[in-house]
């Protein structure tokens, strides 16, 4: 029987405070913790310093988690959860486990009894989907669309057809170097009554959450060139 | 030219202490709107007493949005944003315009060019997946399954067959008093090797985050019969 926990802790998503974002009960829960998984030490504990945590980081142990970890590395991350002590994953921006690795520590912690504990934190991918005014009861998020142009123009249409024999709200993200030649793309390519949602740096400054038709969007301009930018598509 | 926002403030979603899933940077943002559009006015005034909204409810105004509310009434819910008072949402439950009639005022305000912020708060969807171990890279919400069985498994079906082609993690929900019969009903239809994850009061005191296998569920009992559960299918 292990008692000991894995807490699943939210970064933030934008350069605004992190005050409108995490909330106090999420960075007191993690004050007591001397075991993170992080994908990259450096940020992660620059975030941790920023909430407050004021433990010396030589008492504390940093696990990195990221792309270059080996799937056979993995099981050493729960050692000190089933040693008792509890442990968080950070992500670089975010919620975590969401779109990390840091999934397959979950998967092992639920096969192995361990309690995962998901904290609140700032999703941009609800927080699109809630400033849209699109379809909040069906909704798929599909990550990215394929890079080759022939190739992305059938996912779109794929995902259109999904938008109108089943109602579902179609979200995506791209990398931000690639932001302003998807937004071209669809709106040169979508049909002109489906509806476009562009949602820029969410939380932060430049905040920008603008839905229009295809029609529409063919009069107006935006600058989205390397922002973080979610992209939703409806009827 | 309307320069007052529509903010989109959360909710909790159990009995635990706000303070654990509602940032204070949000609550801080509540207090100087005197204009909110919520479900339900006598729990959205105990919700801003919780989180020290302390203006005497004279000088607000509530708007109520709800099932019950008529489509042509809706273009007057915006009519304090373009006089240029701020507003905001709130809804019974975790996120506003979600799952809620919210979304309509959302789509109106889009129309008409204001400005939506959304906040940030517990969502029960993105903690249950955060929490589960699946794919968060690609997942759907598909609100409830039908009711009649033989929809119902046919749904379940689709369900499956969308996690296997696509890698898509499929997330449902259901009315709590009816949620132990769904839990059985998948249980026995879902394929042996599919994983369920059960995901009950999140963030609330009876909180069990659970995934297995088909094939391992069939040998263990949960409770959650009445209470908020999120349901996961994965492979």
């Amino acid at each position: 029987m292990i008692n000991a926990k894995l807490y699943l802790l939210p970064n933030t998503i934008s350069e605004g405070e992190w005050q409108y974002v995490i909330p106090v009960g999420v960075k007191e829960r993690s004050l007591p913790i001397r075991h993170f998984i992080v994908e990259n030490i450096r940020t992660a504990r620059r975030y941790l310093r920023k909430i407050g945590f004021n433990t010396n980081f030589e008492e504390v142990e940093f696990y990195e988690l990221n792309k270059h970890t080996l799937e056979q590395d993995i099981p050493q991350f729960v050692k000190p959860l089933k040693e008792g002590f509890d442990m968080a994953i950070i992500s670089e921006s975010g919620l975590p486990c969401v779109a990390d690795p840091g999934n397959h520590v979950v998967q092992l912690a639920q096969q192995q009894g361990i309690i995962v504990v998901p904290l609140v934190g700032p999703s941009s991918l609800m927080m699109a989907l809630m400033a849209s005014g699109f379809n909040g009861q069906n909704f798929a998020f599909v990550g990215y669309l394929p890079i080759d142009n022939a190739q992305k123009l059938k996912t779109l249409k794929q995902l259109e057809n999904r938008i109108y024999s089943e109602n579902q709200t179609q979200i995506f993200i791209e990398a931000p170097y690639r932001n302003q030649k998807l937004m071209e793309f669809i709106i040169k390519n979508a049909q002109a009554s489906t509806k476009l949602c562009i949602a820029r740096d969410i939380s932060g400054p430049k905040e920008k959450i603008l839905s229009k038709s295809i029609l529409e969007w063919r009069k107006v301009k935006i600058n989205i060139q390397k922002q973080n930018t979610v992209f939703l598509l409806y009827k």
